[in-house]
């Protein structure tokens, strides 16, 4: 179901011919113009669709969303806006729509040309095959090195009745904070005023799709969309209060849900960890810290090996940046207190080696030096992301 | 040879039982006091020889370095200082000098105490084995999961005659700059009053030890020290001049040569690469750039794989956090230009995957905003990384 839970919402996926074999081609379209938002990566090196989808989004309002898998279109200057605008024409013309009611996304090899035959023949296809149940195929259309389909439905009270979130997102690889490195399609039926439903969603990826990091490298052509149909028979979200609350909630636990799913399907992975850091001076600082911990190579194989090392959490927590008075640092690895002040707590060996081969494995610092928090997922380092990566192009 | 090269210096290494076998203790002295300098580690996070021997070095003189391996004594609060000093301490009584005067050194597991049982035998009987020849054992003495033991001399003209800078080092995990992320001990036999010498390290160590990454994590234990005994027969080097410049170069010579040495060596690296970033505003804009790129895991992986994926390369300058003008970027990879103004050039596809199996590889972009530039030495991101460190400790 996904992204065609709610109620006004159709899609459908085809192979069109991006990628050598299978689907490559996913569209979601609503029955009429909704109120839309998105969050871009933040990365410098933005991709085409991104530049253009941004622009696209600025009205406020959206009807469909096309999402390529196979090419970035990044790293191809003025022609792939070009192809980027095109496509959100071919879509429109095949829907009956406004090119600028279309979101473009794309992901796969960057610096390569999109090849518009492919999508010209392909999104008149995937217009003619938009159907009620066909979020799952949309899906799996957007997969590149996913092993599997991230599809979420989240149910909410609004007014009188019930609401729904769908959604779907790709992840497995270059994925890091800022914003969350993969691409992400929300839809709910509820109506809801685009500045109240944009901040719904920077509050929910917030918390989130940006808490998230695999190996560190956010990709040029992240995105975060959401488009609202209105489709349910609810008054209209207009300002803030419960309705407001409701809505944002629902959209935070449909994208939390996704957050995992992409962490816990991360290239090679096979341990999930929630980084916590408490008793900071600010959100800053302890978000700060918690990423250098989980993107510690060293703290990543030592997940993998189920090697409680806190010595390489605290040497991350040391080259962090963050001005930490490391004598006041105390690290607990599930409910095992190994390091106070810095230094290690006479603990039970095989309870520590248990803590970090748990699901989750939860790593918690305590810097006593102020009342911050934050917190960010990430999975272990293996020999199969290397083996992934190493590869993945040529 | 290495720190043994320079004339009035003798080492040697036992096995003292710190490891479960093989060298682990390795004890450089001086004939008589020298002038001496150091730089550490910049993680907040420093183990208990850091605080002592940068205490030590106080002084600017120095007559032994002893380094054990198999236990960093980090994180290790009170007791471990405690420890790095009667470490110092049984130096001073073994070779009759005084504690101040013993640079202490360690490395191997974070968050363990010193077996100093294993030390107060050892010491003494290192001691007694001090010799001219002995460099080569030191060298080997102090590797962890390094292959290979490090060892350099240069000669390097000085008054009329001929001075020598000897070293070695131990590299291979943990390495990231700020600074070297390793152990190197340099001697010499000029005499340079001890401001000198310290400043001629630092020159050295910033464009050689200080520009290399294997994996981004920095050691809590992180050292360069250097010991001048003045044993040739040349004029002091008082001040700025040709004599200084002379022995700055051989520092500069010998810790380059130890940089690249660790870096080949790196845990698992298969490739070597250098990544030089040009057209910056500024120096420190391009090593954040360079450093951004040599740390990426995919950038890392495809230099692993021989993927000419210069893609990956363009999307780490973007997520730099240098606000870096991306329509204006150059990429090339050895001979062969692969990106212009951020976008894609024709380029023979075989050619640019020669590049980037080559001996070194050789990465360059160019931002055009400036003319500052920067560079840094990394290797490729390998399943033997993996390996060796999800089991390293347990």
């Amino acid at each position: 179901m996904s992204v065609t839970a709610p109620s006004g919402f159709r899609a459908t996926a085809v192979a069109s011919g991006i990628k050598p074999e299978g689907l490559d081609l996913a569209l979601v379209a609503a029955d009429r113009t909704c109120a839309a938002a998105g969050v871009f990566t933040r990365n410098r090196a933005q991709a085409a669709p991104v530049v253009v989808s941004r622009d696209h989004l600025g009205s406020g309002q959206a009807r469909a969303v096309v999402i390529n898998a196979g090419c970035a279109n990044a790293a191809t200057g003025e022609s792939g806006l070009r192809d980027a605008r095109e496509t959100a024409r071919l879509v429109a013309d095949a829907i009956d729509c406004r090119p600028v009611d279309v979101i473009v996304g794309s992901t796969g090899v960057i610096g390569v040309a999109l090849p518009m035959a492919a999508l010209r023949a392909g999104i008149p296809r995937a217009a003619a095959a938009l159907a009620r149940e066909g979020g799952a195929l949309a899906a799996r259309a957007i997969m590149t090195t996913d092993t599997r389909p991230k599809e979420v439905v989240v149910e909410f009270p609004l007014g009188a009745g019930t609401a729904r979130v769908g959604g779907m997102a790709k992840g497995a690889g270059m994925i890091a904070p800022n914003m969350a490195t993969m691409l992400c399609i929300l839809t709910t039926d509820a109506e809801v005023a685009p500045p109240l439903l944009a901040s719904a969603l920077r509050e929910a990826v917030g918390e989130s799709l940006n808490r998230i990091t695999v190996d560190g490298d956010t990709s040029t052509n992240d995105m975060a969309v959401v488009l609202a149909s209105g489709a349910v028979s609810a008054p209209a979200i207009l300002g803030a209060g419960r309705d407001y609350d409701a809505l944002r909630d629902a959209l935070l636990r449909a994208t939390r849900d996704l957050a995992e799913k992409i962490v816990r399907d991360g290239e090679g992975a096979s341990r999930f960890a929630e980084v916590r850091v408490e008793g900071a001076k600010s959100p800053s600082d302890a978000d700060r810290i918690a990423r250098t911990i989980a993107e510690s190579p060293l703290v990543k194989t030592a997940l993998h090996g189920g090697d409680p090392n806190w010595g390489r959490i605290l040497a991350a927590v040391g080259r962090s940046g963050v001005a930490v008075d490391i004598d006041r640092v105390d690290i607990h690895l599930g409910p095992v207190w190994v390091a106070e002040s810095g230094r290690a707590r006479a603990y039970e060996e095989s309870l520590a080696h248990r803590a970090v081969t748990e699901d989750p494995v939860r790593i918690r610092v305590d810097l006593h030096a102020g009342k911050a928090s934050g917190w960010i997922w990430t999975c272990d380092l293996t020999r199969a992301y290397v083996d992934i990566n190493a590869h993945y192009r040529s």
